[in-house]
């Protein structure tokens, strides 16, 4: 009998672009997160002029959305990026310890993509904190405590060649950020044989950080973007105590097959909510349209430790100063 | 009557593979700088099983090497790099503010290259404190002097695309690394048109921080490797106050022009050293041996100064938000 993990809402995709307040292009990878007994999103969309916009929307249940003209996005200044070239994938990470929103999103240009950062605690007013990675990021999402006093990232390089591995780096300030480490390398299973990537910000919860992450196989025709799921370690995220083998989610349903990117589920919020022990998950479908589906984190969390922990044998062949 | 601006010392090369004490493939890319009244270099060698060797070298007057068996390289830990990737391109900086030397050189694996930085005072002992970027950066300078109170350096990403220019970022502590910003876009004449680096760690003038850098020219065979010259603001080296338009130098000798990678010179150390106002420019040549020019430190700074700033048209074509 086939087992999913994570279960589509039945009245899919809860946003599209018939909902944007302006005639739009699509309305896709979007970070979301809750905030004063509701959920909010910032919506990653694109006027029919090519501008992207990210306008907040508001939902009491998660299913049913509302989408504002609240636009926060901001050209970066002193560099050479133009609208023409894309602004991408929110993610929201709320931070206890300095009671705000961070949110995260990817800047594109001719020289590369970069992360900008950007702080709220209402999302009515936004404080645009710049850039806080070189050329050639495309994911980032951050954790939503410090480790070990530090705060601490998941990123994704997208660099020449054959990259496109998860990555963890760390920050005494979110402006300075280093001690960079391999995390997760692509190629461990066929539905993440070609590239991987943050998804969500990481879940906490009482046996690791949760994460749901997007991994891609390469066909004869493209690209498959599907989900996948893995759980940190608490106190020391470096460190993967267990990891689904198998998919979270592959592109199946018509609107995660057709649209502007076929074949594309991108999850980009995984949110508490609703029910004990559910997990609403985001995701963009196709790059079209914004798409839920829902999990029970207990259940998760068990296939991932079911999975187990992945170790790599490092190919130090030899010392270098042998 | 054509006018050059660095002089080739007329025994070119310095150093070969000839002078290495085990049967070697290379000597290019070295750093070098002063050392108790002598010069050190740190010569970037391969054995001929293919290890990368940084062999402490030392001259007197800076044309007469002995290269010596005491060798830096480290394989970083916990990381799938081995030696076939190579490492590569060390560059070393004095920081008064410390009393050490910085030594900077990349790491390459199949997952991108690293810059990897080391201290050392004697060049008989060296700390290796480890990556201090993520993937895909092949060259890296630093800066001798903090700037307002921050380590800053040079960077070149190298990602996939059309990417290959030069940054600046900072850092409080050699570590955390950020506020990265463009500094200089390739492109902008014929002999730079297609890649560019930092190459030379930043001398000090009384008009500006003197940059050595290469810069590429594509062509139908290949690429070739050129030197230039820019000149940074003292107080903001983000700012480009003046620039050579034409090359400082292109491979013409047999020396450059033939060896593992052909028309290659590839500047990595600029030492102030011998007569008052000389500069001793080291560059890799074809990627094969190890050779000197000379220039007048005033004469690149009058010729910098006289090209003038660069300004950039940013394309900022229209504001997101309209």
């Amino acid at each position: 009998m086939n087992k999913e993990y994570a279960i589509r809402y039945e009245n899919n995709p809860v946003i599209t672009k018939d909902d944007l307040p302006f005639r739009g292009e699509c309305a896709f990878n979007s970070g979301a997160i809750e905030h004063n007994g509701e959920l909010v999103m910032l919506v990653n969309c694109w006027r029919d002029d090519w501008r992207p916009h990210f306008l907040v929307a508001r939902s009491k249940d998660g299913f049913k959305w509302k989408v504002s003209d609240k636009n926060m996005t901001e050209m970066p200044k002193e560099y050479p990026y133009h609208p023409d070239h894309g602004m991408f994938d929110t993610r929201i990470t709320w931070m206890e310890e300095d009671l705000c929103y961070y949110i995260t999103h990817n800047v594109s240009s001719h020289l590369g993509g970069r992360i900008n950062l950007t702080k709220t605690t209402d999302f009515e007013n936004f404080e645009n904190m710049g850039f806080i990675t070189g050329v050639d990021h495309r994911n980032c999402v951050i954790f939503p405590e410090k480790i070990d006093g530090m705060y601490a990232r998941l990123e994704r390089p997208a660099g020449e060649g054959d990259i496109g591995d998860i990555y963890i780096s760390y920050s005494p300030d979110l402006i300075f950020w280093g001690k960079t480490e391999l995390l997760l390398e692509k190629q461990t299973f066929w539905w993440e044989s070609h590239k991987i990537g943050p998804g969500a910000p990481p879940v906490k919860t009482d046996k690791g950080w949760l994460i749901i992450y997007h991994g891609c196989r390469q066909h004869m025709n493209g690209i498959q973007y599907n989900a996948g799921a893995m759980l940190l370690d608490l106190e020391d995220p470096r460190k993967i105590i267990g990891k689904m083998r198998g998919y979270l989610m592959v592109p199946e349903m018509d609107y995660e097959l057709n649209g502007n990117v076929p074949q594309v589920v991108f999850p980009t919020a995984a949110i508490p909510h609703g029910e004990e022990d559910e997990l609403k998950i985001y995701y963009g479908a196709a790059d079209t349209c914004i798409a839920l589906a829902r999990a029970s984190i207990s259940e998760l969390v068990e296939k991932c430790l079911e999975g187990g922990p992945l170790k790599y044998e490092y190919q130090h062949r030899d010392k270098v100063n042998d």
